[in-house]
Protein backbone atom coordinates (compact mmCIF):
# COMPACT_ATOMS: atom_id res chain seq x y z
CA UNK A 1 0.00 0.00 0.00
CA UNK A 2 1.30 3.45 -0.81
CA UNK A 3 1.62 5.79 2.58
CA UNK A 4 -1.09 7.78 2.71
CA UNK A 5 -1.02 11.84 2.65
CA UNK A 6 -1.95 14.14 5.37
CA UNK A 7 -5.03 15.01 3.65
CA UNK A 8 -5.80 11.74 2.30
CA UNK A 9 -5.64 10.20 5.68
CA UNK A 10 -7.59 12.70 7.33
CA UNK A 11 -4.74 14.76 9.47
CA UNK A 12 -6.15 17.93 11.00
CA UNK A 13 -7.55 20.32 13.47
CA UNK A 14 -10.26 23.04 14.71
CA UNK A 15 -9.38 25.33 17.06
CA UNK A 16 -11.24 28.12 18.28
CA UNK A 17 -9.87 30.88 20.41
CA UNK A 18 -11.72 32.91 22.98
CA UNK A 19 -9.76 36.00 24.46
CA UNK A 20 -12.02 37.26 27.34
CA UNK A 21 -11.37 41.31 26.47
CA UNK A 22 -13.79 43.77 24.98
CA UNK A 23 -10.81 43.94 22.18
CA UNK A 24 -11.29 40.07 21.54
CA UNK A 25 -11.60 40.46 17.70
CA UNK A 26 -8.48 42.35 17.31
CA UNK A 27 -6.68 39.28 19.14
CA UNK A 28 -7.96 36.94 17.27
CA UNK A 29 -7.38 38.28 13.98
CA UNK A 30 -3.86 39.78 15.05
CA UNK A 31 -3.20 36.13 16.02
CA UNK A 32 -3.94 34.48 12.63
CA UNK A 33 -1.72 37.82 11.13
CA UNK A 34 1.02 36.61 13.66
CA UNK A 35 0.65 32.87 13.19
CA UNK A 36 0.14 33.40 9.06
CA UNK A 37 3.32 32.31 8.53
CA UNK A 38 2.68 28.52 10.22
CA UNK A 39 -0.29 28.06 8.39
CA UNK A 40 1.67 28.48 4.81
CA UNK A 41 1.94 24.56 4.78
CA UNK A 42 -2.03 23.83 5.36
CA UNK A 43 -5.40 24.38 4.45
CA UNK A 44 -7.49 26.73 6.41
CA UNK A 45 -11.06 27.46 6.93
CA UNK A 46 -12.74 29.50 9.24
CA UNK A 47 -16.11 28.98 10.42
CA UNK A 48 -18.55 30.98 12.86
CA UNK A 49 -17.01 28.24 15.73
CA UNK A 50 -13.69 27.10 14.47
CA UNK A 51 -10.51 27.31 12.41
CA UNK A 52 -9.98 24.34 10.49
CA UNK A 53 -6.38 23.24 9.41
CA UNK A 54 -5.48 20.14 7.45
CA UNK A 55 -1.61 19.24 6.83
CA UNK A 56 1.40 17.07 7.93
CA UNK A 57 1.22 16.55 12.12
CA UNK A 58 4.75 18.77 12.65
CA UNK A 59 3.18 22.00 10.87
CA UNK A 60 -0.27 21.07 12.64
CA UNK A 61 1.73 21.63 15.70
CA UNK A 62 3.78 24.49 14.81
CA UNK A 63 0.76 26.94 13.77
CA UNK A 64 -1.35 25.31 17.20
CA UNK A 65 1.64 26.68 19.12
CA UNK A 66 2.52 29.64 17.28
CA UNK A 67 -1.64 31.17 16.87
CA UNK A 68 -2.29 30.31 20.79
CA UNK A 69 1.00 32.16 22.26
CA UNK A 70 0.06 35.04 19.73
CA UNK A 71 -3.22 35.11 20.91
CA UNK A 72 -1.63 35.48 24.64
CA UNK A 73 0.82 37.87 23.53
CA UNK A 74 -1.85 39.88 21.91
CA UNK A 75 -4.15 40.02 24.62
CA UNK A 76 -1.82 41.23 27.20
CA UNK A 77 -2.98 40.20 30.74
CA UNK A 78 -6.53 39.16 29.49
CA UNK A 79 -7.64 35.67 30.35
CA UNK A 80 -7.75 33.59 27.28
CA UNK A 81 -9.25 30.09 26.67
CA UNK A 82 -8.77 28.19 23.55
CA UNK A 83 -9.97 24.56 22.46
CA UNK A 84 -8.26 22.15 19.82
CA UNK A 85 -9.73 19.30 18.55
CA UNK A 86 -7.18 16.74 16.41
CA UNK A 87 -8.57 13.79 14.56
CA UNK A 88 -6.82 11.44 12.38
CA UNK A 89 -7.69 8.48 10.12
CA UNK A 90 -10.98 9.95 8.97
CA UNK A 91 -11.19 12.29 6.10
CA UNK A 92 -13.96 13.20 4.78
CA UNK A 93 -16.65 14.81 6.72
CA UNK A 94 -19.09 12.09 8.53
CA UNK A 95 -18.82 9.15 6.94
CA UNK A 96 -14.84 8.04 6.51
CA UNK A 97 -14.12 7.54 3.24
CA UNK A 98 -11.28 5.16 4.15
CA UNK A 99 -11.76 1.10 4.47
CA UNK A 100 -10.95 0.28 8.74
CA UNK A 101 -8.17 -0.91 10.27
CA UNK A 102 -5.18 0.06 8.50
CA UNK A 103 -3.59 2.63 10.83
CA UNK A 104 -0.56 4.68 10.16
CA UNK A 105 1.26 7.39 11.65
CA UNK A 106 4.48 8.43 10.24
CA UNK A 107 7.42 8.93 12.74
CA UNK A 108 7.56 12.68 13.62
CA UNK A 109 9.43 14.54 16.52
CA UNK A 110 6.49 17.39 17.42
CA UNK A 111 8.62 18.89 20.14
CA UNK A 112 9.28 22.79 19.72
CA UNK A 113 11.04 25.52 21.56
CA UNK A 114 8.84 26.97 24.55
CA UNK A 115 6.90 29.78 24.44
CA UNK A 116 6.68 31.46 27.61
CA UNK A 117 3.56 31.30 27.80
CA UNK A 118 1.97 28.78 30.50
CA UNK A 119 -1.46 27.01 30.12
CA UNK A 120 -3.17 24.61 32.25
CA UNK A 121 -5.44 22.19 29.96
CA UNK A 122 -7.99 19.50 30.47
CA UNK A 123 -6.83 16.35 28.16
CA UNK A 124 -8.94 13.60 26.29
CA UNK A 125 -7.64 11.51 23.83
CA UNK A 126 -9.95 8.75 22.40
CA UNK A 127 -9.18 6.03 19.96
CA UNK A 128 -12.05 4.98 17.75
CA UNK A 129 -11.85 0.84 17.70
CA UNK A 130 -13.99 -0.54 14.90
CA UNK A 131 -14.56 -4.49 15.25
CA UNK A 132 -12.20 -4.92 12.76
CA UNK A 133 -9.25 -2.81 13.94
CA UNK A 134 -6.02 -4.57 15.60
CA UNK A 135 -6.58 -2.72 19.65
CA UNK A 136 -8.88 -4.89 21.72
CA UNK A 137 -8.84 -1.85 24.51
CA UNK A 138 -9.24 2.02 23.91
CA UNK A 139 -8.25 2.52 27.35
CA UNK A 140 -4.76 0.37 26.81
CA UNK A 141 -3.39 3.54 24.77
CA UNK A 142 -4.66 6.28 27.19
CA UNK A 143 -2.90 4.52 29.72
CA UNK A 144 0.35 4.33 27.94
CA UNK A 145 -0.05 8.11 27.12
CA UNK A 146 -1.44 9.63 30.66
CA UNK A 147 2.11 7.42 31.87
CA UNK A 148 3.82 9.66 29.07
CA UNK A 149 2.24 12.70 30.50
CA UNK A 150 3.08 12.41 34.12
CA UNK A 151 6.95 11.32 33.10
CA UNK A 152 6.83 14.66 31.38
CA UNK A 153 6.36 17.24 34.36
CA UNK A 154 3.25 18.33 32.68
CA UNK A 155 0.72 16.20 34.68
CA UNK A 156 -1.19 18.44 36.70
CA UNK A 157 -3.73 15.90 38.31
CA UNK A 158 -6.85 13.77 37.03
CA UNK A 159 -10.02 14.59 37.01
CA UNK A 160 -13.55 13.42 36.00
CA UNK A 161 -13.22 12.35 32.20
CA UNK A 162 -10.00 14.54 31.74
CA UNK A 163 -5.99 14.30 32.32
CA UNK A 164 -5.18 18.23 33.18
CA UNK A 165 -1.85 19.41 32.08
CA UNK A 166 0.23 22.35 32.88
CA UNK A 167 3.36 24.08 31.20
CA UNK A 168 4.45 25.62 28.67
CA UNK A 169 1.19 26.05 25.69
CA UNK A 170 4.33 24.43 23.24
CA UNK A 171 4.74 21.71 25.62
CA UNK A 172 1.57 20.69 26.53
CA UNK A 173 0.22 20.71 22.93
CA UNK A 174 3.48 18.87 21.80
CA UNK A 175 2.59 16.12 24.28
CA UNK A 176 -0.76 16.07 23.51
CA UNK A 177 -0.23 15.65 19.59
CA UNK A 178 2.30 12.81 20.47
CA UNK A 179 0.13 11.00 21.98
CA UNK A 180 -2.27 11.68 19.39
CA UNK A 181 0.30 10.47 16.98
CA UNK A 182 1.37 7.38 18.60
CA UNK A 183 -2.26 5.97 19.33
CA UNK A 184 -2.62 6.26 16.01
CA UNK A 185 0.48 3.76 14.81
CA UNK A 186 -2.28 1.59 16.65
CA UNK A 187 -5.81 2.68 15.91
CA UNK A 188 -6.24 4.45 12.55
CA UNK A 189 -9.00 6.59 13.79
CA UNK A 190 -8.10 8.61 16.79
CA UNK A 191 -9.18 11.78 18.01
CA UNK A 192 -8.10 14.07 21.07
CA UNK A 193 -9.57 17.16 22.50
CA UNK A 194 -7.65 20.61 24.49
CA UNK A 195 -9.26 23.13 26.67
CA UNK A 196 -6.75 25.55 27.66
CA UNK A 197 -6.80 28.16 29.94
CA UNK A 198 -4.38 31.46 30.00
CA UNK A 199 -3.83 34.13 32.82
CA UNK A 200 -6.70 32.43 34.73
CA UNK A 201 -7.67 35.04 37.40
CA UNK A 202 -8.08 31.87 39.84
CA UNK A 203 -5.17 31.04 41.46
CA UNK A 204 -4.83 27.40 40.57
CA UNK A 205 -3.33 28.31 37.69
CA UNK A 206 0.21 29.26 39.22
CA UNK A 207 0.18 27.10 42.49
CA UNK A 208 3.37 28.84 44.71
CA UNK B 1 -27.69 -6.64 37.45
CA UNK B 2 -29.18 -3.93 39.31
CA UNK B 3 -30.00 -0.36 37.88
CA UNK B 4 -26.57 1.63 37.77
CA UNK B 5 -26.87 4.97 39.37
CA UNK B 6 -25.85 8.43 37.56
CA UNK B 7 -22.85 8.68 39.90
CA UNK B 8 -21.72 4.51 39.46
CA UNK B 9 -22.43 4.67 35.51
CA UNK B 10 -20.17 7.76 35.51
CA UNK B 11 -22.87 10.20 33.89
CA UNK B 12 -21.78 13.72 33.72
CA UNK B 13 -20.71 16.90 32.00
CA UNK B 14 -17.40 19.41 31.86
CA UNK B 15 -18.50 22.94 30.95
CA UNK B 16 -16.25 25.83 30.08
CA UNK B 17 -18.03 29.39 29.78
CA UNK B 18 -15.84 32.33 27.68
CA UNK B 19 -17.73 35.46 27.55
CA UNK B 20 -15.68 37.37 25.39
CA UNK B 21 -16.22 40.94 27.04
CA UNK B 22 -13.81 42.48 30.38
CA UNK B 23 -16.57 42.02 32.58
CA UNK B 24 -16.33 38.25 31.99
CA UNK B 25 -15.71 37.42 35.70
CA UNK B 26 -18.92 38.96 36.49
CA UNK B 27 -20.84 36.89 33.84
CA UNK B 28 -19.45 33.33 34.65
CA UNK B 29 -20.24 33.98 38.53
CA UNK B 30 -23.83 36.00 37.84
CA UNK B 31 -24.66 32.44 35.66
CA UNK B 32 -23.27 30.28 38.18
CA UNK B 33 -25.96 31.85 40.57
CA UNK B 34 -28.95 32.03 37.80
CA UNK B 35 -28.47 28.35 37.30
CA UNK B 36 -28.14 27.24 40.84
CA UNK B 37 -31.52 26.46 41.18
CA UNK B 38 -31.03 23.57 38.29
CA UNK B 39 -27.62 22.68 39.74
CA UNK B 40 -29.39 21.50 43.20
CA UNK B 41 -29.66 17.38 41.71
CA UNK B 42 -25.92 17.72 40.46
CA UNK B 43 -22.70 17.34 42.40
CA UNK B 44 -20.35 20.21 40.86
CA UNK B 45 -16.87 21.12 41.06
CA UNK B 46 -14.99 23.73 39.72
CA UNK B 47 -11.46 24.05 38.22
CA UNK B 48 -9.11 26.56 36.37
CA UNK B 49 -10.45 25.42 32.74
CA UNK B 50 -13.93 23.51 33.28
CA UNK B 51 -16.64 23.25 35.63
CA UNK B 52 -17.88 19.40 36.34
CA UNK B 53 -21.17 18.04 36.99
CA UNK B 54 -22.22 14.78 37.56
CA UNK B 55 -26.20 13.65 37.92
CA UNK B 56 -29.14 12.38 35.62
CA UNK B 57 -29.03 13.01 31.94
CA UNK B 58 -32.58 15.74 32.62
CA UNK B 59 -30.92 17.41 35.37
CA UNK B 60 -27.52 17.55 33.56
CA UNK B 61 -29.34 19.07 30.10
CA UNK B 62 -31.57 21.65 32.47
CA UNK B 63 -28.66 22.73 34.34
CA UNK B 64 -26.47 23.07 31.64
CA UNK B 65 -29.04 25.16 28.98
CA UNK B 66 -29.96 27.27 32.16
CA UNK B 67 -26.10 28.33 32.29
CA UNK B 68 -25.45 28.70 29.05
CA UNK B 69 -28.61 31.07 28.31
CA UNK B 70 -27.79 32.60 31.32
CA UNK B 71 -24.54 33.86 30.68
CA UNK B 72 -25.49 34.97 26.98
CA UNK B 73 -28.10 37.01 28.76
CA UNK B 74 -25.79 38.67 31.50
CA UNK B 75 -23.01 39.35 28.88
CA UNK B 76 -25.60 41.09 26.89
CA UNK B 77 -24.18 41.30 23.42
CA UNK B 78 -20.98 40.21 24.02
CA UNK B 79 -19.80 37.15 22.09
CA UNK B 80 -20.12 33.98 24.07
CA UNK B 81 -18.14 30.76 23.58
CA UNK B 82 -18.93 27.73 25.82
CA UNK B 83 -17.43 24.45 25.77
CA UNK B 84 -19.33 21.51 26.46
CA UNK B 85 -17.86 17.53 27.59
CA UNK B 86 -20.78 14.81 28.00
CA UNK B 87 -19.59 11.70 29.59
CA UNK B 88 -21.38 8.19 30.26
CA UNK B 89 -20.39 4.26 31.18
CA UNK B 90 -16.79 5.65 32.51
CA UNK B 91 -16.80 6.60 36.49
CA UNK B 92 -13.65 7.31 37.75
CA UNK B 93 -11.20 9.11 36.31
CA UNK B 94 -8.93 7.74 33.85
CA UNK B 95 -8.95 3.56 34.56
CA UNK B 96 -12.82 2.52 34.13
CA UNK B 97 -14.50 1.43 37.42
CA UNK B 98 -17.21 -0.69 35.14
CA UNK B 99 -16.74 -4.13 33.97
CA UNK B 100 -17.21 -3.53 29.81
CA UNK B 101 -20.04 -4.20 27.62
CA UNK B 102 -22.77 -3.68 29.28
CA UNK B 103 -24.25 -0.64 28.01
CA UNK B 104 -27.18 0.91 30.29
CA UNK B 105 -29.09 4.28 29.22
CA UNK B 106 -32.54 4.92 30.85
CA UNK B 107 -35.67 6.55 28.27
CA UNK B 108 -35.51 10.06 29.14
CA UNK B 109 -37.17 12.72 27.25
CA UNK B 110 -34.76 15.64 27.54
CA UNK B 111 -36.54 18.26 25.42
CA UNK B 112 -37.06 21.56 27.09
CA UNK B 113 -38.69 24.75 26.58
CA UNK B 114 -36.95 27.46 23.84
CA UNK B 115 -34.65 29.52 25.76
CA UNK B 116 -34.43 32.49 22.73
CA UNK B 117 -30.48 32.25 22.72
CA UNK B 118 -29.55 31.40 19.43
CA UNK B 119 -26.16 29.30 19.20
CA UNK B 120 -24.09 28.06 16.09
CA UNK B 121 -22.17 24.55 17.53
CA UNK B 122 -19.64 22.50 16.71
CA UNK B 123 -20.75 18.75 17.81
CA UNK B 124 -18.92 15.61 18.03
CA UNK B 125 -20.00 12.21 19.21
CA UNK B 126 -17.91 9.53 19.94
CA UNK B 127 -19.03 5.97 21.16
CA UNK B 128 -15.66 3.80 22.51
CA UNK B 129 -16.00 0.63 21.43
CA UNK B 130 -14.58 -1.94 23.28
CA UNK B 131 -13.44 -5.60 21.37
CA UNK B 132 -16.59 -7.37 23.38
CA UNK B 133 -18.75 -5.00 23.13
CA UNK B 134 -22.21 -5.02 21.39
CA UNK B 135 -21.44 -2.76 18.49
CA UNK B 136 -19.42 -3.15 15.78
CA UNK B 137 -19.10 -0.21 13.85
CA UNK B 138 -18.74 3.22 16.14
CA UNK B 139 -19.74 5.29 12.91
CA UNK B 140 -23.40 3.36 12.66
CA UNK B 141 -24.64 5.51 16.03
CA UNK B 142 -23.05 8.41 14.57
CA UNK B 143 -25.13 8.33 11.58
CA UNK B 144 -28.36 7.56 13.42
CA UNK B 145 -27.91 10.56 15.22
CA UNK B 146 -26.56 13.09 12.73
CA UNK B 147 -30.33 11.82 10.79
CA UNK B 148 -31.93 12.91 13.69
CA UNK B 149 -30.03 16.16 13.62
CA UNK B 150 -31.13 16.29 9.96
CA UNK B 151 -34.80 15.79 10.68
CA UNK B 152 -34.86 18.15 13.92
CA UNK B 153 -34.47 21.42 11.87
CA UNK B 154 -30.98 22.32 13.70
CA UNK B 155 -28.68 20.75 11.32
CA UNK B 156 -26.87 23.39 9.36
CA UNK B 157 -23.78 21.95 7.88
CA UNK B 158 -21.72 18.95 8.00
CA UNK B 159 -18.03 20.08 8.31
CA UNK B 160 -14.07 18.13 9.03
CA UNK B 161 -14.89 16.32 11.88
CA UNK B 162 -17.97 17.89 13.16
CA UNK B 163 -21.57 18.71 12.50
CA UNK B 164 -22.66 21.97 12.95
CA UNK B 165 -26.03 23.10 14.46
CA UNK B 166 -27.54 26.22 14.31
CA UNK B 167 -30.75 26.71 16.82
CA UNK B 168 -32.10 27.48 20.47
CA UNK B 169 -29.65 26.70 22.92
CA UNK B 170 -32.18 24.20 24.48
CA UNK B 171 -32.95 22.43 21.32
CA UNK B 172 -28.80 22.09 20.47
CA UNK B 173 -28.04 20.66 23.82
CA UNK B 174 -31.21 18.77 24.07
CA UNK B 175 -30.56 17.27 20.68
CA UNK B 176 -27.07 16.43 21.45
CA UNK B 177 -27.73 14.63 25.04
CA UNK B 178 -30.55 12.55 23.49
CA UNK B 179 -27.96 11.28 20.80
CA UNK B 180 -25.30 10.79 23.48
CA UNK B 181 -28.28 8.76 25.99
CA UNK B 182 -29.65 7.09 22.50
CA UNK B 183 -25.82 5.71 21.45
CA UNK B 184 -25.29 4.58 25.11
CA UNK B 185 -28.17 1.96 24.98
CA UNK B 186 -25.62 0.44 22.33
CA UNK B 187 -22.01 1.48 24.04
CA UNK B 188 -21.44 1.85 27.40
CA UNK B 189 -18.29 4.76 27.47
CA UNK B 190 -19.83 7.30 24.74
CA UNK B 191 -18.81 10.92 24.69
CA UNK B 192 -19.48 13.84 23.17
CA UNK B 193 -18.37 17.74 22.56
CA UNK B 194 -20.10 20.24 21.86
CA UNK B 195 -18.04 23.70 20.89
CA UNK B 196 -20.84 26.69 21.05
CA UNK B 197 -20.95 30.07 19.33
CA UNK B 198 -23.65 32.63 20.59
CA UNK B 199 -23.07 36.37 19.15
CA UNK B 200 -20.78 36.05 16.91
CA UNK B 201 -19.60 38.55 15.08
CA UNK B 202 -19.29 36.94 12.11
CA UNK B 203 -22.35 37.15 9.87
CA UNK B 204 -22.74 33.61 8.99
CA UNK B 205 -24.76 32.83 12.74
CA UNK B 206 -28.05 34.62 11.52
CA UNK B 207 -28.20 33.87 7.49
CA UNK B 208 -30.87 35.73 6.05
Amino acid sequence: MTEPTAASYGVGARVSLYPMCDGFVDVIMGALEDAAPAAASLTTTTSPVSTFAGGGERDLVRWLVALVAAAARRGGDAHLGAHILLSRGCPGEVACALPAGRPWAPGADLRLSATGVVAVADWSLYPLVDADGAMGDHMAPIMAAIARAKESGLFLESDHYVTRLRGDVADVVALVASAWLETGAHVQHVISHLVLSINSPTRQENPA
